[in-house]
C-alpha cells in the first residue's frame, strides 16, 4: 500500500512557465521514500549512525500535468524490488483536490558503506522490515 | 556531435553524504540543453517570444559515480530524435580532471502552445535548425 | 501574533557540512510569509490575477544553530510595518522538539505592477487585511 | 579588488514571476566567495581537510533590479573585515552586457572547528592569506 505526504507547492518551486520546476519532482520522491522508510520503522539517520548510506543508483520520471504555485500534492510511494543490495520505490504524484495525476516515476538505490564507499548486504534488522513492507505490497496488488 | 558545457560543483550542490545531491544533474542536464539550442541557434526566449514553450515530459538518469564540491564537470549533450512535435535529447556528465562517467540520462521535451497549452507542431524555421543538428548526429555516429 | 507553518528538513536541504544550506531558510521565509497572507485572506494567486506582484527588496538573516536533516522546524512570520507601497515581515525559525532557535531574519516587498514593473499602491481591498494584521501585531506587542 | 564569477542565469534558477528567484543570490553569493578565497589559495576543501569549516553568522541582500533567464552576470566578492575568528565579504551581481546592477550584500563567516562545533581562532597558515587580501582591499579603496 501506497505511503502518503502531502506537500504545498513553493512559489521558489516554480519557473518562467509559471508551473512547477520538473527537476523538483525528483527532490519529492525523496520526500516520499524518506517517510515510507520512516513509517516501517527505518530512518536514514538511523542508517546512517550505523555506516549505511542509501545512495540513488536509477531514477525516471514521467509528466503527464503540471504543477502550479500553491497546489496542494500528494506524493504517493511504493516500495517494489529488494534485494540486499537494492532496492526499488515507485511514486505518483497527484493535485490533492482532483486527483489529477502529474507525475510518476522510480528510483533504485543501493546500499552503501560509508566507510568504503562500496555495495554492501544490508544488516538483518534493516532487511526484515524492508522485506515484510515489500511483501505487503505485492500482496495487496 | 556532443555540444559540452563546463559546469564546477557549488558548495550548495552538496548534499549530507558529502556528494552532490541526485536531482541536481537533472538541472543541470537543463543545462546542456540550453546550450546545445543555442548553439544550433535557437534560444528558448525566442520561442517562449514566439508563444511556445517546451516542457520534459520524460527524464531518466543513472548515476554511475558521485561528484564531490568544487569538481569541474562536464554536460556533454546529444540530440537524438526529432519529430514536429517532440525532440529527445540524451546526456553524459563527466568528471573534467580524469573524465570520469558520473551520470547518463535522456530526456523527451514536447513543443508546446503557451496559449492553449496544447501540443503543437513547431514553425518550420525552429524545424529546419533542430533537423540539420540531429541529422548531423546520425551522420556522425 | 506570529503565524506558525510547520516543515521538516529534506535529505536534499543539506550540504555537505551535514547542515541546512543556509540559503534554504531564505526561502523558508517564503514559506512563512505566504500563509501568513493567506492566514489573513490573502493569496498571491489573487494578487498576481489582479495584476500586482510582491517583489523581495531586502532580506537579512542571522544563523544561531545549524538545522540537520529530519528536524522538525517550526517558520514564524510576523508583520511589523506597512504602508501603501511597502511591507516587512520578521521571521524566526526554531527546532519544534526544544524550541532550539536556528535563524531569524525580516524581508521587505514592494507591491509592483506586473504591466508596468513599477511599484504602486496596493487595492484597498489588500490593503485593509494587511493594515488589520500589522495593528493586531503592535497591539500584541 | 572585487574577484569577478561569470554565472548565466539558468531556467531553473527562474520562478512564475519570470525572473530569478531571489534565493538564489544568495547561493551566489558563495560562488562568489568560493573564488575568492581560491584566487588568493585558500580552498574550502583544504580547510576541511584541516578540520575547518566556515559556516555563515549573517546575510544580508538588497535587490535593486530582476535577473532573467539567460542573463550573464558578474558575482563580484570583497573581503572587508577580518579577525582570526570570523571574516565578512560584501557582493554585488551585475548584468554583464550594460552592467546593470541587480543585487549587493554582505555575508559574514565564523572559522569553526569541524570536531567541536566551536567558533576557533584559524591558523597562521590560513590567516596570513586572508590578511594580505584583506590588507589588499583596504589599500585600494
Amino acid at each position: 500500500m501506497a505511503i502518503t505526504v502531502k506537500h504545498r507547492v513553493n512559489f521558489y518551486d516554480t519557473d518562467a512557465m509559471a508551473v512547477v520546476h520538473h527537476a523538483n519532482y525528483i527532490r519529492w520522491f525523496e520526500i516520499g521514500r524518506v517517510e515510507y522508510l520512516r513509517q516501517i520503522g527505518i530512518t536514514l539517520n538511523d542508517l546512517m549512525a550505523d555506516g549505511f548510506v542509501f545512495p540513488i543508483t536509477n531514477i525516471d520520471a514521467r509528466y503527464h500535468a503540471s504543477g502550479k504555485f500553491d497546489d496542494e500534492l500528494l506524493i504517493e510511494t511504493t516500495a517494489n524490488e529488494l534485494t540486499k543490495a537494492k532496492m526499488t520505490f515507485s511514486y505518483r504524484i497527484l493535485r490533492e483536490k482532483d486527483g489529477l495525476l502529474l507525475v510518476t516515476g522510480h528510483s533504485q538505490n543501493v546500499f552503501t558503506s560509508m566507510a568504503t564507499g562500496k555495495v554492501v548486504r544490508l544488516p538483518e534488522k534493516y532487511y526484515v522490515k524492508l522485506a515484510a513492507a515489500t511483501k505487503r505490497e505485492k500482496d495487496n496488488v
